[in-house]
């Protein structure tokens, strides 16, 4: 019998506990360096050689031996040969053989084919050394990682074109409400599931179709499969069923407001999240429970993938005891966060008008005015 | 004569300055709901019809008239035909005629063709109003607002299937640094492009070959331009001076470390930014000046756009006056924050072992141990 089931809903502890029992990061796929972007490294990658591979000029400036410079001055400058005794160097030009320092163009005049040293430079002056960056066998990016920018240009300087990434979760949308309805839910989990790191494999509005569903929860080609409507108490809320008949439902009620009707389970391998159709409430649930599973299949943190930030509570934060409740809140001028017109009334609206979000744990009445809390931050 | 030039570099405040008056947020597009994923829109969408367009069941349960049900009690069960006087409906259905409440399953028992109303349900209970979550003419998004999840999920909602979004900046990456170095530039700033909302319009390798550099700077086709490299006092730095004949060098030399070569300035209406070759300083004058300018062309915020949070410093963290210094730090276990080996030494790899940086102001000659800082988080 599914936890949950028979009234009493699962603990959002308990939510967590099954998500990282039962779902596991995916394995590895080789990419190349320009389609990284984004992608979660699967295996440490260490430096092939050094970075620098070579002792080099750090900045624009004339390479030298710094035992010629001894005792140059303005008053008693020393003259060398260009290309022979001293060489002029860009940033990032390898030391010429016999050079140990890089003058600056404030300590070196160039004067056709000599230039004067006009200040005495120390050895390894302005010299970039081999290796100062990374060790040959250093690490470049760690396991885990999500690359970036920064990420991808020091991998592209260590001289590595591709390397082991996890592989995408491929989602499948299932779309079982009542027919007829618009749609709202299809768009927003696309761009939930691209955000947090999966592909859509496929999207199908199967309405009532029983059947249907049936066949689409056992169907090969999806390492998560989100199945939206349905997961209430009414006549026609066919999908906890359908799921406890075709694989495992193990979680169907959580104390999630918005979001109490929705389920976990998996077919064979594969994890199912049953998501209520009531807009707000899917967005909650998937934030709370489907996206975690999609971002541990992602080798993503698996928490909430929102900024946050402490916040003083302006007025009260009015919450039921035994349910995570989802609050909706305005940041004040002042930094403190005031409750808006929650989801109940005003469903997506709601959260697209609110500046974020307090999570308010199921011990608790609400936050006093005063609290201190973290508010998960919505918009960009 | 630049702002920069002649040994005096520019402040930041004045880079910012020239950014806002000389480069404007690109035109508006019609782009298709499910191509819409982070992109900014451009003029306010309101909605065309109430949303929901009728009042509807807000959860799944018996649609009735409320009077009908006065005086019900458990041991005064009132039967309603169904079909008729009570209907089944699932959240979302439409409230049918001569309804006005939906009693929950709680509150109504099924048996066959009849009901059992078994407590007196309010009118309007568990009906979500036709415009409750918005009224006709309603605001759905504001121009400026970058559509995530949410924004797509109430647009849908709301029955809107395309809208207008501000053209994404077309950008062209010209390498102009020495030839035969290690790229790490081009897949750097590839990906920072595209973290900013910009498009890639070409990336050309064009060493230290000026007439190329003179022909790219002016041909067509691009809505900001980036030339990496040259930008230094060496004899073969040719990017300020082709820049200056091609159209205008308004800026050369940032008060900025690293990136203290970078420039600005325009060809006709294109705003091009000079950027160093060294990676990190090449990163820190594209987030601080180049990257400023796409975010305003893509009609981003134009700060930088990471996380930031406040942290006390457990450390001194020095700098030089008359720079904004770019300072890696690490974030201990306790939340305060302290000095890690800086960019002149490890370059990139130091940013990639950072958790974050301060950003130290021209005024000041660093932040003293136990100052309040605001630390930009790194990674993800």
């Amino acid at each position: 019998m599914a936890e949950g089931s028979q009234g009493r809903r699962a603990g959002l502890a308990a939510v967590e506990a099954w998500i990282e029992r039962e779902v596991q990061r995916l394995g590895a796929e080789p990419v190349a360096l320009a389609q990284a972007q984004g992608r979660v490294v699967a295996a440490d990658v260490v430096a092939p050689a050094p970075l620098p591979p070579v002792d080099r000029a750090a900045l624009d400036g004339i390479a030298l031996g710094a035992a010629a410079t001894v005792g140059a001055g303005a008053y008693n400058p020393i003259t060398l040969r260009l290309g022979t005794e001293a060489h002029v160097v860009a940033a990032g030009d390898a030391l010429p053989a016999g050079t140990d320092a890089v003058a600056t163009l404030d300590q070196a005049q160039r004067t056709g084919a000599t230039c004067e040293i006009i200040e005495a430079v120390a050895p390894g002056s302005q010299v970039e050394r081999a290796g100062a960056q990374l060790a040959a066998g250093a690490l470049v990016v760690a396991a885990g990682r999500r690359l970036d920018a920064v990420g991808l240009g020091l991998l592209a300087a260590a001289g590595i074109a591709a390397l082991a990434v996890v592989c995408r979760p491929r989602v499948r949308i299932l779309l079982a409400g009542p027919p007829g309805t618009r749609d709202s839910d299809g768009p927003m989990l696309g761009a939930l599931v691209a955000r947090d790191g999966g592909t859509l494999e496929a999207i199908r509005m199967l309405g009532r179709d029983r059947a249907a569903l049936a066949r689409a929860l056992v169907a090969p080609g999806a390492d998560l499969v989100l199945v939206v409507g349905g997961t209430g108490p009414g006549a026609d809320d066919g999908a906890a069923a359908a799921l406890a008949q075709a694989g495992t439902l193990a979680i169907h009620g959580m104390a999630l407001r918005p979001g109490d009707t929705a389920g976990l389970g998996r077919v064979d391998s594969v994890p199912v999240a049953l998501l209520p159709g009531a807009p707000a409430a899917c967005l909650w649930a998937y934030e709370m429970a489907a996206g975690r599973a999609l971002r541990r299949l992602a080798g993503r943190p698996p928490g909430l993938p929102l900024p946050s930030r402490r916040a003083v509570t302006a007025r009260k934060l009015v919450s039921a005891i035994g349910l995570v409740e989802i609050c909706p809140v305005a940041l004040r001028a002042d930094g403190a966060v005031e409750p808006v017109a929650g989801f109940a009334e005003a469903g997506l609206a709601a959260a697209l008008r609110a500046d974020g979000i307090v999570i308010v744990p199921e011990g608790r009445e609400g936050h006093a005015q005063g609290s201190e809390v973290v508010v998960y931050l919505l918009g960009s």
